[in-house]
């Protein structure tokens, strides 16, 4: 079996209509008359594949909508509603859906979404969970990933590495703080961010895969390459502690996934407004590195050598 | 584990916003700006539940597309997009991807609508499809199920049976016509039908889970019960030459499900204009019963003798 990309590209992009944007972008972009366009996205979550199953069934709902907002977030979306499809087994506690929908209920209510219909069906083995989320905003001003020059800025809210790190305390790999945990079992999306973001950023994606996966998603449909310097990611006290004890822990930083963090690029003259966001946003936003001529994403430490060059992050199938 | 109605009634409703109708239609209806309503629908389906597994995946793939734009039919909606969300076991061949691919495009390019976004990930075992379909319609001409009035006359489009007889001959229990396999396999949506029933019918459902199940639904929702004619449900010179063999297989008629007909109620005097939607659509419409006072739903021989209450269809979990 290909990747998942090339599955998608060989079989699917060939159905896709130019609302899918060639299904390079998590999000489909639907023009409806009077002035908004209606962002759309959808994300699976198996059981066994993006979760263990022993998570607390709050925590695995809040993770599957919160990612589909991250998602709506990273393309300047106000999110407004979600269609569920969920496929569990037959001898799942009903106490399980229970606690999983207010664990629905927490997420909708911190980000002010509301669920809007769907599907709920028996499944022969484990839990599927299929969210639909729908945001909308002003025709035209979405914020693709196909945006990024040469010379742009390369930003990245919040910081990297906590729920990689928290994975690892998950799965009982590694003894760290809770507050990781939390970040690996709670994501939050940072929808007020995106939409600020709108007309300031060129291009933007939500740090899902790993930081350098995504920026490389950036890379690749802009048509440039990028570099980024190890010593501007931002860390949290609790991963620079970790990290400054073992630096084996470093690629849970740059390419570890799960982070729901916005990286994104924007030129130079935006870096004075750029501040003012973050500020007006109450979220931290560091300059990492430059938008740069080629095809390769690179990461460097402060001697200019190179750390690690992207790569693909994570793929279903390979 | 309660009922997929209870479920849904006890933990998703709550939770849903008015577009979501209570959660008791198959589709949301979201009002968009520009005198239209987008009309969005939703469906898992499930290897070993929804279908065995070794059917061609083309077929598969045309099912999975073809349920959706029924829901969408139901309603009334012109369809145009849909978004894919696919995860299948590792080990599955490439080849079963592309024939599944084969499959949705037959089915798209037969309806008219396009791919426009989704999610392709990995299973620990099964194939789990979730579509999420997307049709529009002039702003308030959404055909609910909560219309029909004392009074109305309920029909019903096509053949009644012929799935539900194929099911048994994929199954080996029924040797009958490869046209009634086909059938069962490649259901076709009644999409022009259901666009042209705006504003003639009262209320419509397809028929998914059985004839007396999905009007239990529309009487349900609409606080009134029914009559129904046995003598009068449309049955293919297929299905009439096995029930005419058996008589045990008659409930294969009236309660066996999958047909993708529509079920739908409208006034006395829109009698003569559904004869002329029925010629352009040149889908046959029967005249079957009559909505009367109460909350049941009867079908009844020619002697008026009960030959069947309505019961819930099938549900998951039960």
């Amino acid at each position: 079996m290909a990747g998942e990309f090339d599955l998608i590209a060989t079989y699917f992009r060939p159905l896709a209509g130019p609302e899918g944007l060639g299904l390079v972008d998590d999000a489909a972009c639907v023009t409806v008359s009077g002035g908004a366009d209606l962002i759309v996205t959808k994300d699976l979550i198996v059981e066994g594949v993006h979760f263990i199953g022993d998570e607390p069934a709050q925590d695995i709902a809040w993770k599957a909508l919160a990612v589909n907002l991250s998602d709506l977030a990273a393309k300047g979306a106000a999110p407004s509603l979600y269609f569920l499809g969920l496929s569990l087994p037959a001898d799942r506690p009903e106490a399980w859906v229970a606690e999983f929908a207010s664990g629905l209920r927490a997420c909708q209510d911190a980000f002010g979404v509301r669920l809007a219909g769907g599907d709920t069906t028996a499944s022969r083995s484990g839990v599927t969970i299929s969210i639909t989320a729908m945001g909308s905003l002003p025709s035209g001003t979405m914020i693709t990933r196909s945006g990024a020059t040469v010379g742009n800025d390369i930003y990245v809210s919040g910081s990297l590495g906590d729920a990689a790190l928290g994975l690892k305390m998950v799965q009982g790999d590694l003894d760290c703080a809770p507050a990781l945990r939390d970040r690996y079992l709670r994501p939050m999306p940072r929808v007020g961010l995106g939409q600020m973001l709108r007309g300031v950023a060129s291009a933007c994606a939500d740090v899902s895969d790993g930081l350098l996966a995504d920026l490389g998603h950036i890379c690749a449909a802009s048509g440039v390459g990028a570099r980024v310097d190890q010593v501007c990611l931002p860390l949290s006290g609790d991963a620079a502690t970790l990290v400054g004890r073992d630096s084996a822990l470093w690629p849970c930083v740059y390419s570890g996934g799960d982070d729901y963090e916005l990286v994104f690029t924007a030129p130079r003259e935006q870096a004075e407004h750029l501040v003012r966001i973050a500020r007006d946003c109450d979220v931290p936003l560091m300059r990492i590195g430059v938008i740069e001529a080629g095809n390769e994403c690179h990461l460097v430490d402060p001697e200019g050598n190179l750390v690690q060059s992207a790569h693909q992050g994570y793929q279903h199938f390979r």
